[in-house]
């Protein structure tokens, strides 16, 4: 399988919001979807810009009629730890069904690691479902600790009127 | 108690490092600090700074003895999820245990709220350790919800020689 990783343009914007909507649905969130591909240009393509992402590409021979020839991708942003300094955060990494087990994930994000040495990051986090054993395994084979299990960290949360509440008890 | 809220400066940097050290030690963690109030200060007032933070200072004669006016800081960068836009993450949230109960962590945590919603955040998102029962309950107050208990979200980190074994996989 022939495939490049580089990182995306305005031209992806439509194949990339295709493939974050597959991945919502894998995880039955496609709800919580409220992002558009303008929304993503508008965000993300400016001076201003404080993400980016990765995008995996085959031939046009090789791609999926549904999909085109954007075929994974990796999303990230810059993070930045109290302990151990800057860090490259993985929002996403997805690739469609019929092109895993060829490299193209562990590919995705091995040119997100070339990304965080060259910004000074130690280390690369990322969240995945627990439930979703292929990727828990694809993770720890890449050398990946899951924290929340050695470490009980957990995430949390503070949405809707509950930031709106919290806004309102500011004095100053 | 009289205390306000503001962004930190450079004069606090030796006062917030002090504090992010308490922070880990009460994690069992000092050992995993590499940061320096150098670092802190080169790598966070530039024009490319990533990151920010809020104190909570209380006038001197109500200050610690050890730690001075600064008794309390809350850390954030600005993250973005795919699926419903910018984030603001808080990093870490302290305050000294003899200032606590006193309105200063929510008072923290309502300053950066107000500043996610001017930045066209939907939420704001932390870590916090599951065996942190008073934190843990602190949050859920303020209508936090534990995203690793209810979606099963588990945070995973790639370090040291896996991101450089990973960068050896790059082929372009």
């Amino acid at each position: 399988m022939s495939y490049i990783i580089r990182p995306w343009a305005r031209k992806d914007l439509k194949a990339i919001m295709g493939l974050i909507r597959e991945a919502a649905s894998f995880h039955k969130a496609l709800d919580q979807v409220k992002t558009t591909p303008e929304m993503l240009r508008d965000e993300g393509f400016g001076k201003d810009a404080t993400f980016g992402c990765l995008v995996a590409e085959v031939p046009p021979q090789q791609g999926s009629k549904e999909d085109g020839t954007i075929v994974g991708y990796q999303f990230h942003y810059l993070t930045y730890c109290t302990w151990s300094g800057h860090i490259l955060f993985g929002e996403d990494l997805y690739v469609l069904p019929d092109f895993r087990g060829k490299g193209i994930g562990s590919g995705l994000l091995a040119k997100a690691a070339k990304m965080a040495l060259g910004k000074g990051c130690s280390q690369l986090r990322f969240i995945s479902a627990n439930w979703n054993q292929p990727a828990m395994d694809f993770y720890a084979k890449l050398g990946a600790v899951n924290v929340t299990v050695t470490d009980h960290w957990n995430l949390c949360s503070i949405e809707g009127e509950h930031v709106q509440k919290l806004v309102e008890r500011t004095r100053n």
